[in-house]
């Protein structure tokens, strides 16, 4: 596009770090620890489908890293850096300024400098394509097929919190001020578990980030694994900010609620006490709420014992 | 999506290469040689900007994927794998399998094998994101900045045929049918020269892949280098189908038409003979065609050693 070498230049451009070369040439070139394998992943947004067009841009600059952190995270991969794709309708220094910041003050955070991209213009909507690379030891990469039957299942940080601002925000739930101000934090900030994923490696077996709701995800743990689970609802740490809800909507947000950005995984019962200390060390916080088993298929059982039938929570809408 | 794992499992999954795990996990893994850099880019493409909505969709999967190869192939790398965001407006099956089977094609025949990916439906028109990795010897690859006064400067392939093809398509230029059929192959089905360019690592200086046009994209290699440079205008290797055409036309597309995704490249005069012997080994016409000289600029000349403004050519809409 016209100006492209320009908005590079003013909103991306950052020195090139430490073992990364290439900056701005046709590709950015970076090395990678020996015994270490590359982890990538990519996810392509768009306007009106992935994030609403009145959205503050600061926090969608963060968010279009955050969600790729997040695949990182899910295999207790540590970050190395990143391409971004942008196709904007038009070049408005307002949106773009606090997008680049968001995007950036993230990057910084978690050590995944950008360095390579794509800038063009668009004759709809905004798309963001978002590339992240990172590295993790040969073998210890956290892989959903790794589940065995006895292991424990855990949670980190809360869930529910971004369906039920999603909701709000789309008028499928009558809209609560304070209400939407505590839970819209979860959707639109989301706070991939970087530390604690990378200790997991090696310590954990199997992981993946909940985006699509527990209940799907953890199905594809299953799936891969060949396993069944146990998941006990009373356990599930469901954030504080939905106590008083109706509980249908509730057990909808917390098993079938997408854009957690948290992790689901599992791992040996001897393992319980590493994986605490490792979680206060990443000031985060891990919950057990359930094990696998032997055979296929997830079952949820309530505080009694009972069990919950997943239909009940919107799950069939995904199959 | 709705769908969006079958999708992916129709389309684009395949078996996993050798030495790449994780695919259909959070992330690829793969494996980088010892003593080798990762090369990465991304472009995205979008419908009415970088592609017509009729184009045909074998093609468009070929040169999705070409043009970031060309990118690797501009830094002397060769391919490891690539990621694909797909965001389409409905799930139309008479196009995905062509636009696969394009894509695929390309991919067996260079080696870089689709390792991941995402796809979404858009609320617009079709947006394609395309990530390429390859491996490169540390210290070989192939930077911008990297040519010396005395270099050659070199072309592979021809110039001109994709930008006479564009505007035949866009309608500034009068379609002539047989004139188009002999160029539109070079606007849709690019050929990077991959197995020249990864011989070219550590043979030639500096090198880029032709897209916006030979002497805009030649000044990026100056203004990195901080050299100059002399073209001669009659030593470029003009399509032969432009024969015949207005010579003002011709000098525009050669010149200043972009599309090409052949590489230029600059090397010291000693090895002349081993360049041409490795094109003609990977079977790709290369042509010297100038010099890199101390000072700064672009000087193009006419066989009789007159200056051509590159003004003349469309240069300056680009500054």
């Amino acid at each position: 596009m016209n100006g492209e070498f320009d908005l590079i230049a003013r909103y991306f451009a950052r020195p090139a770090p430490a073992g990364v070369t290439g900056v701005g040439d046709d590709c950015a070139l970076f090395g990678v620890a020996p015994g270490c394998q590359v982890a990538t992943s990519t996810d392509l947004l768009i306007e009106g489908r992935h994030f609403f067009s009145n959205v503050d841009p600061r926090s969608l600059g963060h968010k279009a890293l955050a969600v790729n952190l997040s695949d990182l995270a899910a295999m207790g991969a540590k970050p190395l850096g990143c391409l971004l794709g942008l196709s904007l309708p038009s070049v408005d220094h307002g949106w773009l300024q606090p997008f680049a910041e968001g995007f950036h003050a993230l990057a910084r955070r978690w050590g995944c400098p950008l360095i390579g991209g794509d800038t063009t213009r668009s004759t709809t909507g905004i798309a963001i394509s978002v590339t992240v690379f990172g590295q993790v030891e040969a073998d210890k990469a956290l892989l959903r097929s790794a589940a065995l039957p006895g292991d424990d299942i855990w949670i980190s940080g809360t869930l529910g919190a971004a369906d039920v601002a999603l909701r709000m925000l789309q008028g499928s739930l009558p809209t609560d001020e304070p209400l939407l101000k505590a839970v819209r934090t979860a959707l639109e900030l989301p706070e991939p578990p970087m530390e604690l994923a990378q200790g997991l490696a090696g310590l954990a077996h199997a992981a993946l980030d909940i985006s699509d709701g527990l209940a799907q995800d953890l199905g594809h743990i299953l799936e891969a694994s060949g396993c069944g689970a146990l998941l006990r609802y009373a356990d599930l740490p469901c954030d504080p900010a939905l106590q008083g809800l109706d509980p249908d909507l509730v057990r909808q947000a917390v098993l079938a609620g997408g854009d957690v950005y948290q992790l689901c995984f599992t791992a040996p019962i001897e393992r319980r006490a590493a994986i605490e200390a490792l979680a206060g060390e990443a000031r985060v916080r891990v919950t057990r709420v359930g094990e696998i088993q032997a055979g296929a298929g997830l079952k949820v059982v309530d505080a009694q014992g009972v069990r919950i039938p997943l239909e009940a929570v919107g799950f069939d809408h995904f199959s």
